[in-house]
């Protein structure tokens, strides 16, 4: 139902409840539903909701690319796939060594 | 050239120099050709390369978001760009921690 709201919220501009929307849905956030929150919050204009889905999925990543959700997604709104990717890549990480330049030999 | 040797490699498996054209390419990895590569490996099975085009990739991200090879890629070759995502996810990153379940007040 949350998901309809903030349609209805972004869609009339009503702030409060919107806000009231991306906050139960923030709550709602899992490894089956963090997809379509995080594409229903891009398409609705809802920033910290969208961020936050973007944070539980790079935090669930293993079990979040098995979903059928994330399939959906690729196929069909690429350009968030991309905004994802781009965001793991901004999390500095010292485990991320530079690439050899090299094949390794077989 | 040694992108339409590889072609040539892989259409007619010349094993040997398929493995020439990859430690070439390998060698000539840049910010500017590395999606270029990445795709071409993908597209004549050169595991290999493939693999070391994605770690350059990874490694130097902020630069190859802004190239236009990868908005190419992203609209093109979303499978890709779900790929790089999901191994740049496999590094075990320490300063990923949990998301938050609540938004943040403004």
């Amino acid at each position: 139902m949350a998901q309809d709201l903030l349609a209805a919220a972004d869609k009339y501009a009503l702030e409060r409840l919107k806000v009231m929307c991306e906050e139960a849905l923030c709550s709602q956030l899992s490894v089956e539903n963090a997809v379509e929150i995080f594409t229903l919050a891009d398409l609705h204009s809802a920033h910290q909701l969208k961020t936050q889905a973007l944070d539980f999925i790079n935090y669930h990543v293993s079990d979040i690319l098995e979903t059928s959700g994330w399939q959906s997604l690729v196929a069909t709104y690429p350009e968030l796939v991309a905004e994802a990717y781009g965001s793991l890549a901004r999390v500095p990480c010292p485990l991320l060594g530079p690439p050899c330049k090299r094949l390794k030999k077989t």
